[in-house]
């Protein structure tokens, strides 16, 4: 049986692609920025031309694996509805041009549930039954596994923590509603913060630099944000009392300003059995864990 | 096969009893106040005397199901540890006592979890396979429903929505945090708020009383009620994404007064599609809910 699948990571910055072999191991790992207001021939063509450098030999493979910015329910028909990021590919049938292309089976997966999969399948998490794994970037996703099953919910929107309020009547969110965690703990939110604080900051690598040589300021922000993501995370390991918490996404690069604040309001604020079990870690596979988590969703669902 | 139960609901206030067929009819069903600082001796006393209104003939019996205001985890071996509302009772071996009384197969169930399983099978969930019932009382619980499966978690804790935190700064919780939904939305909490608000109430039947004769503070403690525990339901539908959110317990009988606040809640803060699928429902077993879930757990778990 073949067991290589073409994964891709298609995000609003970049798209990334590689081949996955059925024991994990991804070769050829391809990066191109994700052209914007690209149509959907634009994309297609890309993806053509990163596969030839991916899979040259087309007929080792099993499937193709994509994930989407993009709510993916279990009877998903492919469509992209709502991209903030990619406004250019809505209403696009992704699975199907995907399926015309390369004529192979083709899934599809969120991308936070994507790198929640892939954490656990090769990463921070693996051969942990219970996980959720926040991806910290310019927002907030997550990707919850039960039982060693995703939780996709049944519109797709399953995992998505990054709009879990925490101040009631705090900053407005681009979702409509105000005060989600989104706006306290990604990196846009880092640097909203540190700029209220008086901070000169372009990126939260900025705030995290001004950290790093002492700036009292960029300490506050990582303890609020720390606290936040905290109070979060308590409330899921009181929700959903998991084995573990991977944080993942560039907002890790930060990882000793805010980590040691987010366990601490956990300690407070959780159980004490539920935060004494969710062990805080940082994701292991970069940048790969969408491409991970897309090729495993692909090698469970076909054959 | 024998296909009957005996299934109790073991609160701080009452224990409740019924013998429970496989098709989730209840005959005989006893209630009687669970006795203060009674110690394990005469809690068994006093099942041994309901079990003989309820069971008769215990020949017909497959096994016996309890819940408990307890974390009760997959490998549960039946010590009751913390009791907030029964102290006298920690340390006590339920399911070994229980055993021996009744030389049966003996299960045992997180109370809260136990009303989620049992609006699940026989309630306002029946059919759905994505649920989260809120049981609102003197505290809040919950039990969570996922592809037809309890959420419980690796010690037992899953499910315990209570103490998701709604104000960062908040009313102190008997959990050791501060803010969490138990200090907004449970009956206790109400009464509080109320109070606040310059009213005389004893309980939250009198600010719902007050509410009915057009009393505005009791309009405004709903309100708040309702928007806070709406919040909490928002990031809930956002994580889980689930069909339907029962709301269970006493408070319920203050429906109107604050159902059409959560539901308001809800639609302004969670993912629309997350919002137009999570109907907000009442639970449809009142008190019996309990006793129905752990005899459905039993049922699923022996033979």
């Amino acid at each position: 049986m073949k067991n290589v699948v073409l994964a891709a990571d298609l995000g609003g910055t970049n798209l990334r692609m590689a081949a996955v072999a059925g024991d994990g191991s991804l070769s050829t790992v391809c990066k191109k920025p994700t052209p914007q207001n690209a149509t959907p021939d634009a994309l297609m063509c890309l993806i053509d031309s990163m596969a030839i450098e991916c899979a040259p030999d087309r007929s080792v493979l099993r499937a193709v694996a994509f994930t989407a910015p993009a709510p993916v329910a279990k009877d998903f028909d492919g469509v992209l509805k709502k991209l903030p990021n990619l406004p250019s590919l809505v209403g696009m049938n992704l699975k199907t041009e995907l399926e015309n292309l390369f004529d192979l089976p083709v899934t599809i997966e969120n991308d936070a549930t994507a790198a929640g999969i892939g954490e656990n399948w090769l990463g921070a998490s693996r051969g942990v039954k219970n996980s959720i794994c926040v991806t910290l970037g310019t927002g907030i996703g997550g990707g919850i596994i039960i039982n060693g099953e995703p939780i996709r919910g049944k519109d797709g929107i399953g995992g998505e923590i990054g709009h879990i309020c925490v101040e009631p009547d705090g900053h407005p969110c681009g979702c409509g509603s105000h005060g989600c965690i989104e706006q306290y703990a990604s990196a846009t939110a880092i640097v909203r913060m540190a700029r209220e604080a008086g901070m000169r900051a372009e990126s939260a690598k900025d705030v995290y630099a001004a950290f790093k040589n002492g700036d009292e300021r960029a300490d506050s922000v990582f303890r609020a944000m720390g606290r936040y993501l905290g109070i979060t995370l308590a409330g899921l390991a009181n929700t959903l009392n998991p084995e573990m918490l991977v944080i993942c996404g560039g907002v890790t690069q930060g990882w000793d300003a805010f980590a040691a604040h987010v366990e601490a309001e956990i300690s407070i604020r959780a159980y004490p059995a539920a935060a004494a079990r969710a062990k805080l870690v940082k994701g292991e596979l970069g940048d790969n864990a969408g491409i991970a988590g897309a090729a495993r969703s692909a090698l469970l669902s076909t054959t």
